[in-house]
């Protein structure tokens, strides 16, 4: 029988949604939803890349992550007021960037830019995660886009990138925390993957107790199978 | 026959849409469209008030304003990043501010603050004015929220705020101006009314050509038209 | 028999001077007076414009305002130490700079940009008004020195532009608002006005009560009578 | 026959003028005058200490400094709007507060702040010099209010305070640079001493060359002499 | 034979020293030196806690990072000046600080906060793993200091931390990358270890190629084998 | 018989090193020590200048200062994390950097910049003219690799600076000021000087009672003779 405050199995991940098409104006614009967590991921295409990159010929992925004052349970100062992006935040961009960089070879691109706005707007745990499942289908949008405005010859090979949590929660390991379980965890764990098996990203943090080599490995056998469900609902999305 | 790149009425609003309840944690929530224009619009209460209020036994309600970078056409930086608000959202949220308080009498929400935050997710047109007729709705539900906790005995009289903005585009007035209007325009006015038909805001823009005090009122008249039309969805909204 | 703190009627303005070359350096540098309101007018000029008119053959108008912090009964604290311009004055300057863009055709001064800067070094309330029509007096001399220097042509046709705050104070529609006035003003109209009669700017707000239709227009009235005396003596300092 | 550009004498200042009761709400406030350089001094008080003084019984004098954009021959980014005070101004404020804690004894003020404003609205040499000058009556002002305020109940024992710069001039030692000798002087020199011929600052930087113990002994003996108008100057004021 | 540019065997540090006492006023002061890579840890003890810890009875451990700007082949622009911390900087001293407050019971250091500062006054690579290690020297210090002072009544039980960073290298996982590894690894990996063998942080970045689960446990068994060294060292150092 | 702290005699310089090649990186890197205040120098060349100067021929030197948050005897918060340098930061970096354009024709340079960075990683007083003795080697090391690299034909002459701090301790002059002694001194005066024998800077503040021309003169004769010392160090140093 499961411990898990929402009453999951172990191995049990949220509902997940994928909606395309959430916004009009970009590129691509995704709503993604890992149970209470929503977060709306677009991709946006500029000619030109950064100064360290011009003239080379190759593109540039790059994120920004923000949560709405009110997605959570307290309110949060709002960033842009306080005058500065906190540690959390820029720490998470910097690992959406670099994992959607791993997406598809930036030579292929031509010299142009693709911002990928993640904006929780109800967070329930998972946001970093959800973020990193959402932007890489709005990536994909924004590069047929790309390709049908002429920009680039043809849409080029992506390796589809997914994330998920995983944690050890009352000695057990579990898969897709939520906001009440990642609070009282033990470990939190969050991985990142490509669609042909491959770690981008792994990164784990004791909460209360060091983890163990078995328990890592026990929460990455986890992650994987979580992973694999995600690969499967982002080509679901991308075939409507 | 109309001029008007949407084909409305001269006199013609938007679809207008109110969704309360839009997101959980906050204590009013709420979904606004007018037409492509959505902003969701959260009120937050918190304990206390500023420190010129404290001990005045007076609340407070104050109002933040923000676009999601790609919520235009043009993607916009993140003010987040760039370490500070803009004018212009700095402008709109004081604006805001303002015509929220005249919606109760701070004395009767007890030393409490509440935060409206208005973020538009998707922009064309009019996010000010949308934002202060959802805000309203939202703040209602806050008040209701207060007096189920116990914070204050019951919920007090509220005058409902709604606004709107009128133009003068291609030398004729009109009502509840999208994107493609706002940028022809000659002429921008955004008004807040009371819903006992008093004004608490008129802001007026000539950019083009300066108006006339008949081009004014009768940009006046067309807003009390459309603002009557928002109070009955606000109340319908409110009723559900 | 008048209500005003002031004894003045309600359609009365307080005296009002425009001193020229009040300061050496500035192309145009003006001292504008409404009562012991004080504003330094400067109008710079610079050669280029900013990056989204460049080659575009148009010309720049923009504004800046700042008070000192003595110039008010209390002292503020100094907005340069604060690392920070407060939303009352960014929304202050870009009125400014609107109302002045609206003096000359743009096109007719070349890609030169003309800074309007606004220092207010006492404050009585109307520091906004004062400042734009103590800055249209400091632009045309800066657009004389302009064809002096040989940097355009001949002097462009000037719209002048002047303006004014009306309020209703305690019931009654009143002329000019003093700081008392404006503090306990129910409601606070600022108008600004072309010498042809149109309007630019007509920012109304309710300070303690709504206010109707015939207020604003009673209000509006009073306005065009005091901005007409207003350009009578801009046209007498330009004489001069 | 004198080298200078001014025509004056190595040893002649210029016109020096102080005007008190300059604007209206400052405790103390004087228009200082050395030639063409114009500051305006408040000096305002302030119930309280800064937090490592609370308790102390003593009281606290600080200093701020700023420059009207077009002070100056070209115009400068205003301060406010690059969101920080440069080191130049911060060099100077950090001056005359110093200078000025030397006037009085702290504790004879109570737990009080002075704050000293100095803001050039014209500029031509010597701002910080004319500043210490300037701020040193209206501190004596503003004292007297804390007086008739009852705050204190006498007036303290003041130490007067001016302060003038010279400076090798074509290698001749010149008193109260103006700013084309200080543009080309080979050194600069900001002397600031008490009216019983102590020195409280002394601060020479070699622009072009180096200079000797004896030009530097050279500049001293000018400023004594330049100082010494100033301290009748001040007095002269101060009976008025 | 070793494909690594040092000429360093797969499982081979770089020679570590860790020089305890190195600056004189900290409460704990630390060189730590893993080749070429310097820093300077101090502990600095302060009484009170931040203001969500107060009364709680618990102390708190924070660290921050920085890197004086010629610390790298390349000057950086100093961060101070830049006026905010990059995220890189932030990302880091976050790791930091979880780490080490891994280190003790909390609750049996008093409200006292320990400031743990890691400045970089040299960089060759792994600067984060080596600021952990020498911080937990340097805490370590502290906490004696603190009882000596008789601010708490006996040192507390302190599980060390340490880490190292590992990678895969031309195909080979290899430990303790220097900046030529690092900058041409596929992957790079930064383990904390507590000395009873628990992790604390695990931090995989695939950089040029996905790294499989072998590669990810081939690197673990690597990391482990270099923190046991580093163990040894600080318990070394410690002693003396 | 010595009334100083340190026992030292009042013409008594403390012990000073200068320890050149201090770091791996920079091209000019000092470690200099005044008794117990140590300050790593570097000296970074840049190809380039800034904008002002481009297209000149001519180079430029300009300075940082920065000190660890645990140099002093209380943690001092991070410049880097408050978010600005401090005033006594800017005024100390604008005087080394002035003082060292003084050591050579910036135009025999070419348009390169020299960085000289100044970090104090412990403080016991007289941090910015340890900081500037030591900066002048640094600078020259830089200049031999800017011609070995080609960049310049010749190394230009250098005309060395040096700076000590001298005072008023107990009412007797004293020569280069430990901490314990600044924080008592009734004057404090930073003296920089050229190996000719001139005045560079000369920078006097009567901290706690004024002082008169024969003090200063006196001050200076012992400022004279320390820095006589340090040119006969830097030399030695650079032969080395």
């Amino acid at each position: 029988m499961s411990k898990r405050p929402s009453g999951r199995e172990a191995d049990q991940m949220r509902q997940v949604t994928i909606t395309r098409g959430y916004t009009k104006h970009a590129e691509g614009s995704v709503l993604v939803e890992f149970g209470d967590t929503k977060v709306i991921c677009t991709a946006s295409v500029e000619a030109g890349v950064p100064r360290f990159l011009r003239g080379s010929g190759q593109g540039w992925i790059t994120a920004e992550y923000g949560m709405l004052p009110r997605a959570t349970g307290e309110r949060m100062q709002r960033e842009a007021s306080k005058g500065k992006q906190g540690g959390r935040t820029l720490e998470i961009q910097r690992l959406i960037g670099r994992s959607l960089r791993a997406a598809v070879d930036l030579r292929s691109i031509g010299e142009n830019t693709i911002h990928l706005d993640c904006d929780v707007i109800q967070a329930d745990g998972g946001t970093r995660t959800a973020s990193i499942t959402g932007a890489c289908v709005a990536l994909v949008d924004a590069l047929r886009v790309l390709k049908k405005r002429g920009s680039i010859k043809k849409v080029p090979a992506v390796q589809m990138i997914a994330a998920v949590s995983v944690g050890i929660y009352q000695g057990e390991p579990v898969l897709d925390l939520d906001y009440l379980e990642d609070s009282a965890a033990d470990t939190d764990l969050n991985v990142v993957m490509t669609d042909k098996g491959g770690f981008i990203e792994v990164q784990g943090t004791a909460e209360a107790a060091p983890f163990s080599a078995d328990e890592l490995n026990a929460m990455l056998a986890l992650a994987r199978q979580g992973i694999e469900q995600l690969f499967a609902m982002q080509a679901a999305a991308l075939e409507d």
